[in-house]
């Protein structure tokens, strides 16, 4: 990064910079999505004095593919239990949900926008699976929605497989592309040259650009705020980092980052002293571990990570090859 | 950063590159530097196995001023106490100590290199102490060390000052000018900065640059490798970020990162599993929390945050307002 864009960055803000708060989403993937009403109530709250932008609720998964039975209610996310939990919208937060390619009845169970507290679809898909999320996209946007394409496991994908996928998505009517590293296997200068790549697209086609962090190499914060100089506006962060695996962006060091005087940390340190500790002490099992390094490392789905973390395991070496000695 | 720039050293590797464990240094103001022998034996050893480059053993702290009753023997790091646990010295593995400004007896308490196990000095200063740490870089110079100058809380110096400093440091017969996060305050953007100004000094001098960075805003690693592809060659870093208050830049994270095939970060994988997690276990604490966060985003000393962390406290927002309402 050179020294005067540095300058200039560090002292003024961009007003076209959006946080969004998705602990109870990624967060859910930890402790599925049972998070009592109480605690969805108070973090509504907290996001809207924090200055945040948008509050992910959850999934749109599909009844029939995963029991209802099974997991809290966030990962199903009717409008009607958003309604109860956090009563008249305030215009200040926005809401969304993410909604997977293959795992969602999204005809049916996305409703127009006029009826839902939802303003936005966030569509997530691998790059194989493109054309269906085109799908998707375009049904959400004549629902009302503003919608994002959060492109999954970004590492893994081909440089020209990308740019085919971003092509598509400039011609569709998605507001946000989203560059996420599901693996948390990216570094910092890899995050600029492929934040460079959306760029391009962005700009042809009037688009914004997202990112959504994993913290497998503790780069969660640093490949976010990379990205945020090179010009990515849709932040994802959680508090206190609560993701799969490893974790995300915490979004206390977000807020302490970012400049514009609309976002405050104090509300943030309240939510995570009264609500997130005692989510950790009950139970709940994320942040960066050895287990998660390796699978960032090695470029890997951190699925064999999080059953080493459940099974309560701490031979990391035996772990390690057991993913290198994998064919 | 650059595209150009990436595409190039995401795949190549600096020869110059020197990592330098400092574990015992850091790590031991966890724990009063109560190590025992065989954990400073396994860690010599692996060490070696890792292609680590320097070991830094502890300080050379005054024994007047500190009270060998109340710490560890690495607290002073007597050169036949090294010599008792490493034995015969392997060539591969450089040793090195730190002396503090004010806080050791340099001239009586460091000898001449040829009878010590120590290849290099570490000259830990502030920037107003700078003339008794040149003093101390002479004399470890005559003495026959490679000697590194660690101008400490730089996130707290004035530029102008800083200027100064490196002028009188490239006059100097020092080999390595250090950047030390000490508060863990600085982003990546501000390291590049920082960089650059060491860099005009150590091309003009001839010396190297080392970082040395803290964790408060989990961006020790992340600024680490910014360092590295700005052009710093000495780098800092801990086994499992063990080091005061948030820790240090992960030796497992570094190790991972660096292209240089010396590098192997299995035998790192073995010792924390084998070693690090049983001091965790046994109550040492550090690592990334949001007192430490706090302290880092507000640019103080975390020696507050560190206090609030032995007392086992976890009112963060009380802690938070103590800091700001603070005169």
């Amino acid at each position: 990064m050179s020294s005067n864009k540095v300058l200039s960055e560090l002292l003024g803000y961009r007003k076209s910079i959006r946080v969004i708060d998705a602990t109870l989403r990624d967060g859910g993937l930890v402790n599925d999505f049972y998070f009592d009403d109480e605690f969805v109530k108070k973090l509504y709250e907290t996001n809207i004095h924090a200055g945040v932008d948008y509050m992910e609720m959850g999934y749109k998964a599909s009844k029939e593919i995963f029991d209802p039975d099974k997991f809290g209610k966030w990962k199903f996310c009717d409008d009607d239990d958003i309604f109860d939990v956090i009563g008249e919208k305030n215009p200040d937060l926005k809401l969304c949900v993410m909604a997977d390619v293959g795992r969602c009845d999204y005809k049916t169970d996305i409703r127009e926008r006029s009826s839902s507290p939802l303003d936005m679809i966030r569509v997530a898909t691998y790059i194989n699976t493109l054309p269906t999320a085109l799908d998707m996209i375009e049904d959400a946007k004549r629902k009302g929605y503003e919608v994002s394409c959060n492109i999954m496991a970004i590492s893994n994908a081909q440089e020209s497989d990308v740019q085919v996928a971003l092509e598509m998505l400039g011609n569709s009517p998605v507001d946000v592309l989203y560059i996420v590293d599901s693996y948390g296997a990216l570094y910092p200068e890899q995050i600029a040259r492929i934040v460079d790549m959306y760029m391009e697209t962005a700009e042809k086609y009037n688009k914004k650009i997202g990112i959504h962090a994993h913290n497998n190499q503790q780069l969660a914060f640093a490949n976010t705020i990379e990205a945020v100089g090179d010009g990515v506006d849709y932040l994802d962060a959680t508090y206190f980092g609560m993701g799969r695996g490893a974790g995300n962006c915490n979004m206390e060091n977000l807020l302490g980052f970012l400049r514009n005087p609309k976002y405050k940390i104090f509300p943030v340190i309240q939510f995570i002293e009264n609500c997130m500790t005692k989510l950790k002490e009950d139970g709940a099992l994320w942040g960066y571990d050895l287990q998660y390094l390796m699978t960032g490392l090695l470029n890997q789905h951190p699925r064999s990570a999080i059953a080493f973390t459940k099974e309560r395991r701490n031979d990391y070496t035996e772990f390690y090859k057991e993913l290198i000695f994998h064919d």
